[in-house]
């Protein structure tokens, strides 16, 4: 007995709001959960005791398949216990207060973290409740575990619209380079999908990610050949390619612009690249952030990754309900692609990044088609969400 | 008896090919069209005899649903004859040779003109050949038409975006300030369509258009009002705003910092006005350029946009047919939201521009909800692609 409590740390994805669902759901199937509880904006709505509570007769309708964070999210970092004591100690006296003896955490690398300290303060000092870890990103950087929820979204809206520009792009005899920048801090597992766009369509002519040295004069040289020989070239880069020596290309613009622009967080490297193409190359040169948009698509959301993120959620419940404690949810592909849900230790997993395999890079800028044999499964079939009068219907709650 | 050729102009939209679908389909159906062909690359294809041809056994798979321009586009504009005869002889020879009757060119303003210059130099010579514009234009600045064909589908893709977006920035308790640029050189159409957003959902706090004079001042203390209030803003603006001396506020960033970054078309208003916000306000700020992937989204298109776009090209070969010639396919608004495809005169059109009315324009800063019963029933019903293992499939052709 005892009530269960989840909340959601680190940037929106297009699934994460299935995952909570999930949890939900299973949760409400079990009576001997006395309360559930949702945390506005993560461990800050535990600090301040924002929660909702979830019954029977709450609207849960279109979680599914509405972007961002409905619960909203915080980007907090616990330190190791005892260091920040006091937040440690206030954790514990809200879950007393509530009762609270299943904590669910969703997030990426750094709520992973948060989710190990938790667990291992409350072994520390005895406090009974199960903490287990739901994993999202769309970067799908995360260890011990096949594939992420979010990323299969991800991978399929940022595919499609690569198809869609190259169509775009494609209708002058004389064309431009358009240089698309994708998310992606240290892994290029999102810039990677846009090769998905070459299988039926035609995708990105020159594709680079952060796990493969950027070369400048490389780069300009392979735009020109193909400029030469098709007036048009359409190349996908990750916003955190790095040249040899591991400084960022976004860094190569002058610091003072930059600033200038406001381009105070890491992004903007197309524009870098447009750049030096303008210059150096003196051919027309269009630069795409893809930006948030292709975070929170959940108006073209992956089906396979909408149901998956459900189901680690209804997962997590039944191996809290176990008093499995310490893990995060993993999936493990077996043949045919077949996903089992199994569990892994948070120590494994927090802070940890999964690169996207150089085996799978070609000549430092082409994607090799044994990377469709791992993604095509996770991009399958269409979320889309329900629309009323030519327009989406998402879900709100009220986060007194 | 005679052939009937069909060719496309200007920037894509993500229905182009529906309307140019609806010409072939409809003349298919006519056997006195003894040859119809599609101009590769609009009048450069006319200039080149770059044609494909289409007959019963053609595949027209997936036209309906393919963003972009099938057939090609350009950005020629010609002169009024006599000026250009070289040019306007050889479109003569060409038509003679393939023995055309019937013309149609898809495009904006400035392909209007095309087709206005090309009938009227026609009549001059006593060439007896149809001569008949079909609109497009996501901008849906045409005027004599109630709207245009590519404007519900990228007035639906904004505002989807747009509530997409709103989900995504306001996860934080404390927020940005986030802007977001939408086309529209010269009317606010669609920037205006980011209301939609507010209708179900929640969308932009602020939404400036080219309509009416931008102050910066003005700007800066909503921005401000509104964040000390809500902790985040959400801003839509249109790439072609200016201040009240006519001055793109684009230009306001200095020209050698403009070039640094690339900057050398119209566009990179919202990391004009990010800056200033960084700068003078202080607060965080992120700038998100919508860009190409707006007016090619046809993994969401308007399934009224794109039914209409069909429509204009067949009513156009059915009006050719009549021998009427000099017009340009409009579409007239009757009660209940039902369309009456109409022939307005070519020179009525031609390089006119319908601004978005002021009168629902609110404070500068604001769209009426009075400008809701117009677009409504534009972006009504969702057109999806055909997807095969989670990806779109769109149409290609040989453009030899």
């Amino acid at each position: 007995m005892g009530s269960l409590l989840v909340g959601q740390s680190g940037g929106p994805t297009a699934v994460i709001n299935s995952s909570i669902l999930g949890v939900f759901k299973e949760a409400l199937r079990h009576e001997e959960i006395t309360h559930i509880y949702g945390a506005i904006n993560g461990i800050d709505g535990v600090l301040n005791e924002r929660f909702i509570e979830v019954t029977k007769e709450t609207s849960l309708d279109n979680w599914k398949t509405t972007p961002g964070a409905i619960l909203g999210s915080v980007r907090l970092r616990l330190k190791k216990y005892p260091e920040d004591l006091e937040l440690y100690e206030k954790i514990k006296e809200v879950f007393k207060k509530y009762d609270i003896t299943h904590f669910f955490y969703c997030g990426g690398n750094d709520s992973m973290d948060t989710c190990y300290k938790i667990n291992d303060y409350f072994k520390q000092i005895g406090y009974k409740c199960t903490v287990l870890g739901l994993p999202k990103t769309v970067d799908n950087d995360l260890v011990e575990t096949d594939h992420c929820p979010g990323y299969g979204s991800a991978a399929k809206i940022v595919s499609t619209i690569m198809a869609e520009v190259y169509h775009d792009t494609s209708v002058y005899k004389k064309g431009r380079v358009t240089i698309v920048e994708i998310m992606g801090r240290d892994a290029g597992w999102l810039t990677a999908a846009t090769h998905l766009a070459n299988v039926y369509n035609n995708g990105p002519d020159l594709i680079y990610l952060p796990e493969s040295a950027f070369d400048m004069d490389k780069f300009l040289e392979d735009v020109k050949n193909l400029y030469d020989k098709k007036k048009k070239v359409l190349v996908a880069v990750s916003e955190g390619i790095k040249d040899k020596n591991g400084e960022y290309i976004l860094n190569y613009q002058n610091s003072s612009e930059g600033d200038a622009f406001g381009h105070l967080q890491l992004g903007g490297v197309a524009l870098v690249l447009s750049d030096t193409v303008s210059q150096k190359l003196k051919l027309p040169v269009r630069a795409i952030e893809l930006n948030l948009p292709q975070r929170c698509a959940a108006h073209l959301a992956s089906l396979t990754d909408v149901n998956e993120a459900f189901k680690c959620g209804s997962f997590g419940v039944k191996s809290a309900l176990k008093n499995k404690t310490g893990y995060m949810i993993a999936m493990e592909r077996v043949a045919n692609y077949k996903i089992k849900f199994v569990l892994k230790p948070l120590n494994l997993i927090a802070e940890q990044v999964k690169p996207f395999p150089t085996k799978w890079i070609i000549d430092g800028n082409k994607i090799s088609d044994e990377y469709l044999d791992y993604v095509l499964p996770l991009i399958k079939g269409e979320s889309y969400p329900k629309y009323i009068n030519g327009l989406p219907v998402f879900a709100k709650i009220d986060k007194h």
